[in-house]
């Protein structure tokens, strides 16, 4: 080690120097590679341009960080989703929670295809059956109460496969991702078809993204004066189903631009990914679940993202091939 | 000026210097005061020690940054808002523009109210009527279009009294607050009867509040893919009208925190002036107008909202006479 000190260049050196005077912000060392768990192929070199070139003050591409906005799907896309959504996973376990009160759930629909835990039920019953179980395991509930709820599931619930919480299934390259972005002052926004207020239970502290930063699916809430100060009731009435379509309307009303880098792994996110500013520069990445052995292997669900993306020329992220790392307890 | 800096005390040289090798994020120099347009007065005092015990680091009345949440009204409380909303003076502007392509209106209410800027008969016609001309000149366009007619009224259009343009009739002490609280890390968001985007087209510029920081009256938006790449139809279709106990639960939607700082000047911001956190300090600061000569003098739509002051502690602000300037322009 003090040999190694010792022959330190000169440049180095000067950076030593200049990161102990520096501002307090965390900035990113020039010198150490800001992605370290992705490979060095197509994806890395694309994003690692598209940040240099936005960020570049005098240069043809740059972006004011008033506009450095990025958008990122959750599901799939920050996290995994299999063998079924977080969401359901939440549901189900609210589910069995609530059951002992309703009695009646074990000979009706779509509730005792719920206790059973079965998902593909669930989906042949059909849209209103899934909406049956959102409503009844996220309103008729103020906000605090929700919230004990969710931080009750995410302290308890187990993944199937890995046995780790859900909170520990992000993908490492991701994490290194956004704080890339953050170093040089882009805003973060999760724009999630999950309902809102479960991601923000663990955004803040799982990806360091601020509550008012998540855009998702989301109920009508009311406002109740008493007990002082006040509280949010959660209607049983969805206001925005926020996948497809949904997701630029809502990053129009929730944020007012369009993002500068958006990521997705869907066709739930198609719409995201063409949403881009029409002279500024652009990137939309796909994430491709292609690595049964460490993660899943499935195009369901993306297969019309995933045509599209060559002709858009979004960049397709292969999780076997771009992925050194797929989550941060690996190596542990 | 050559003796002054002659004889400045050792205690500002320091500061200077202290100054210029500081981080480039902007920050309070301590010896000023950052409150210059604000009298001496119980609300400067209030706002000084409140900002101060949030911040304290290891105090008992600590707030990490992530939960310092300030929102304000903006309609009477950044801004003036008399004899007009801008709101209404933007409608009857639009509603101008529009008339030579619609001869029946001349006929019709309400739209024959606005095109004489009769703001009170509108009022009188009822609710209905004022949907209808709001619905009229915010929607059935894109909102590229939209903006274009926000940025070409901004840029025209005079206040009848100030023949100012409506950007410059802020409020000095409030743009001035607003850069105290972002020195010290709050976050601050404007939560607003306007409508969403109409504020955002000169908050940036005017208050220094990104789009993603403004919540609004709103209206229904709809994505079209084609033209590439896609485009934003407002429909005439009202989200939400943010007025009342629609604020706290805009705020639960878009923010996802209660406000540790609320600044309002109506009855119509009661609701968010009460929306505050359970075990956080807490302050709620009310706009009085009572200033005839420099601004507006009346109570009317203030009056339930003044009443609850006194009970709930919540600190008036006389702009007649904590207001040493109300206007940026004053002096010049």
């Amino acid at each position: 080690m003090k040999k190694t000190f010792g022959r330190l260049p000169a440049v180095l050196l000067v950076l030593l120097v200049a990161a102990s005077c520096g501002p307090s912000a965390p900035r990113l060392d020039a010198a150490a590679d800001p992605l370290p768990s992705w490979a060095d192929r197509a994806p890395k070199q694309r994003i690692l341009d598209f940040v240099a070139r936005v960020t570049e003050e005098g240069g043809a591409d740059y972006v004011p960080p008033a506009e450095r906005i990025a958008t990122f799907d959750n599901d799939g896309t920050l996290w995994q989703e299999k063998p079924l959504y977080v969401q359901f996973a939440f549901l189900f376990h609210e589910i069995d929670r609530m059951a002992p009160n309703h009695p009646e759930w074990k000979k009706t629909q779509p509730f005792r295809a719920a206790l059973e835990h079965d998902f593909e039920a669930i989906d042949k019953l059909g849209l209103q059956a899934g909406l049956t179980l959102l409503l009844t395991t996220h309103t008729g509930m103020t906000q605090q109460e929700f919230a004990r709820r969710a931080a009750d599931f995410f302290a308890t619930a187990r993944h199937p496969r890995y046995h780790r919480r859900y909170t520990e299934l992000v993908y490492q390259p991701m994490l290194e991702l956004l704080d890339l972005l953050r170093a040089h002052d882009f805003r973060i926004f999760i724009v999630s078809g999950g309902t809102v207020e479960l991601i923000r239970s663990f955004a803040g502290d799982v990806y360091g993204i601020l509550p008012e930063n998540v855009v998702g699916t989301s109920f009508r809430y009311r406002f109740e004066a008493e007990p002082a100060p006040g509280r949010i009731w959660r209607e049983p009435k969805i206001v925005s189903f926020n996948d497809r379509g949904e997701k630029p309307a809502n990053i129009q009303l929730h944020i007012g631009r369009r993002p500068i880098l958006a990521v997705g792994n869907s066709d739930g996110d198609i719409q995201m990914l063409e949403f881009a500013p029409r002279s500024r520069p652009h990137l939309a990445l796909l994430v491709h679940h292609d690595d049964a052995a460490r993660e899943y292997d499935y195009d369901k669900g993306a297969e019309e993202a995933l045509k599209l993306a060559e002709a858009n020329g979004w960049q397709v992220i292969s999780i076997k091939d771009d992925f050194l790392r797929v989550f941060p307890f690996e190596g542990d």
